[in-house]
């Protein structure tokens, strides 16, 4: 067939598309017919946009190519562990962060409500979980994303004034990014928990791990979490739900500075708590993709995404060139193993910040490197390969500071671009863990998710819109 | 072509070479010719003799299936950490252990010497390494492999009667295996160097080390290598030359005990020790695979190699059904990776007990499970995976409790069966570290080498004087 369908001129149809702008490079420009119709959702007024958008093909590649070069140069260090309502411009004194895109309480699921109900407990501004719900239904809380505020937290991503999050310097830009600190598993307040001992290993995380891990990481000069990734990819994890090897990697660096702390028992307590907790470097690794996904971010005429993040009803993406702007769909399904007792009825829609991963091009885009975690996710270690390599025709670069060993120390697939995503209708693979729907009961499973095509279609409107001139 | 040249009766020459006891067994004993010819060193008396044999190959299937059984069923556990003169029955006070089959001291390489002369300064028998090298050459000291004294150690494998050594239990049989503790990379004692620093880490090892990792160690009521083992299999570590994770996650089981022990700075030392040395769990993963590998020694009739280990100038293996007998060759050049500066005419010959990992069915013989080890000894990922596929073909079972995520989680190749390297002509592959052929200088590269051929053909050799009736 021929390429009438999207404008009539071969040159602009080929660059209108980012892949088709490959293949044209591919043959010297003297492509004459391609086996190719556009996506039946992209419609003939959006196929005229494109059209119009192509004779600015140049000055989009050259502007993807430098926010590449962004998550690809980022240099992340954990330097600190601040208070949020210090480190943080929060709007109110009664600010909590949530993950994924904006959201009023009317609309939060379960475990979203759960998480917000436990950091009002912790704050002390209820006193019982009833109280809690009046003050939460109340227009006295002020919920806003961590993704606005510089800032990331898995699953309900909830960060509340007084939590300790871990500052992550991009010495690359400068910029800055921060995360809260890692619960361990059980019944935890990322999952919609917000009973007592939820509480107290807040508190516990607040008044004693964080100031010993603060130490730590000051006496160290700071920790390469790159150098830390890259090597967890070496050793197993694909650095989003595999985690068992960043935090073991950790550990051994901050173990001999906590055992000389004078903090008695407290070093026997943290160190069992890094030695129990496979996920500690999850809110790390999270930090350090935001770090790079942030000094991406801005970038006019680029169409790299630069978050993709779910609140447990929306799922949002937001592109360089196109600022702060979400861009959002219902957060979809996660396809997975569930632990017993659970069933994919009992499961929440996907939820949280932890998607910064594979935005910054590894979690589900590493998952080569990762074949253990399918016994976590589900499907197998090919499956796992298969993601990884799929994953390539959606991004621009390869990262050759995070290199996948099953597929011959291959860089990971970095940099989302959302025409790509449209015009392949591959769409970004996302592991994740799985939320119970209903408030205070926590996890029931892990597994993959899409994100949802709805919302990288209006984001090329919008595009389109901004930049056609 | 018939089987004519194997002694005429298709039967007994199926069933003689133990590959070819498979082959009829698919067939239901009707295979009425094989595309095959007897290798070329296997001579018409040994032809004759294996036609003898094979009468029992019940039996001796019977007895294989008995050791295998014992290396898969092992439960090695690390419960204490003892010094040579009082866990082992040394011959004299002035013993000293090495890797590898039995060998004088005008036999032996330049590593070795250099090890044993570094190992009289640590007791304190001579002032000078002039005066060391005296005694070496005297009758005063007695030089016994350590594995025919229940010990195994890496590279020139030297233990002397002050060292303390880990202790492993096998929990399935009641056995006890022991190994040296590793000292770190650069100047050691097990590469063959013996200046001062080597000296007084044995001693800081020996005073601070030991008596810390001992307490840890007891109050964690033992370390279970075979869970760590297995891990760390899924976390890119071989557990031969590869101990990454191994080590990380030993770190994260003794850190929190080693914290609160009262022992001021030296916490920090030692898990800085820990930190620093990632084949710190090398000699751990060794006497845990010598665990295994003794529970399946002096099972009569079995072909079942027990042992195969390196002094730096001999190779030998071990047999089950053949007991304690050593099997030799010349030990083979290693195939690798050399330091800058260093090239193979550096090299000495492979040294070491630490093929006992391979002989147990992990190390070079799980190489799929660690693509990142290529670039330490060499080669690809695909390499890796190549070598553990290969093994299958000598050994006679697979290890559930092992498995390779690289190969939709296999078990490990295990039980290598000396009729079937002799039949096939794949010779077991075995990674290691390679030393300076000269005393005092150490380790220069890494890489990969084969067990070589002539040791299980003498062993065969022996198999069937000692069992042909």
């Amino acid at each position: 067939m021929t390429n009438e369908l999207f404008g009539g001129s071969l040159s602009v149809v080929n660059i209108g598309l980012e892949s088709f702008g490959e293949t044209l490079q591919q043959h010297g420009g003297k492509v004459s017919s391609v086996d190719w119709q556009p996506p039946a959702d992209v419609d003939s007024s959006l196929q005229l946009s494109l059209t119009e958008l192509a004779k600015q093909s140049d000055e989009i590649q050259q502007a993807n190519r430098t926010a590449t070069s962004r998550l690809v140069e980022c240099q992340p260090v954990w330097t600190d562990i601040v208070t949020a309502d210090t480190a943080l411009d929060l709007e109110t004194d009664r600010t909590i962060l949530h993950a994924g895109p904006p959201i009023t309480w009317e609309n939060m699921s379960g475990p979203l409500r759960g998480a917000v109900l436990g950091a009002i407990t912790y704050e002390g501004w209820a006193e019982t979980i009833e109280e809690a719900e009046q003050l939460a239904k109340s227009s006295e809380i002020n919920f806003d994303p961590c993704h606005e505020n510089g800032a990331v937290g898995p699953m309900a991503g909830v960060i509340s004034p007084s939590m300790p999050l871990a500052k992550i310097i991009n010495q690359d830009q400068g910029n800055v990014a921060f995360s809260n600190l890692n619960e361990g598993l059980g019944d935890v307040l990322r999952f919609g928990s917000y009973n007592e001992s939820v509480i107290e290993n807040l508190r516990w995380m607040e008044e004693i791990l964080a100031p010993a891990l603060r130490q730590a990481i000051t006496d160290l000069n700071g920790i390469d979490l790159k150098h830390l990734r890259a090597k967890a990819l070496h050793m197993g994890d694909e650095v989003h739900n595999r985690n068992v090897a960043g935090t073991a990697l950790l550990t051994q660096l901050l173990a001999p500075n906590i055992s000389t702390q004078t903090i008695g028992t407290d070093s026997e307590k943290i160190l069992g708590f890094l030695r129990d907790n496979e996920h500690f470097f999850l809110n790390l690794s999270m930090a350090a993709s935001k770090a790079a996904t942030d000094a991406a971010s801005g970038i006019e005429k680029s169409t790299i995404v630069t978050t993709m993040a779910r609140n447990g009803t929306e799922f949002g993406i937001r592109v360089s060139g196109l600022g702060d702007q979400w861009f959002t769909a219902e957060a979809p399904s996660v396809d997975g193993l569930f632990f017993s007792d659970y069933t994919a009825a009992d499961a929440n829609r996907d939820i949280g910040d932890s998607s910064i991963t594979e935005t910054s091009g590894v979690g589900g885009f590493a998952m080569a490197a990762s074949p253990a975690i399918t016994n976590f996710v589900g499907g197998t270690p090919d499956d796992a390969v298969a993601y990884s390599k799929e994953m390539y025709e959606i991004t621009t670069t390869e990262n050759p500071n995070y290199t996948l060993p099953q597929l011959g120390f291959r860089g990971t697939p970095t940099g989302i671009d959302v025409l790509r995503v449209v015009d392949t209708g591959i769409h970004p693979i996302i592991n994740t863990g799985i939320a119970h729907k209903e408030p205070g009961i926590g996890q029931i499973g892990a597994g993959v998710g899409r994100a949802p095509r709805e919302s990288f279609i209006s984001a090329i409107e919008t595009f389109c819109q901004k930049y056609i001139e």
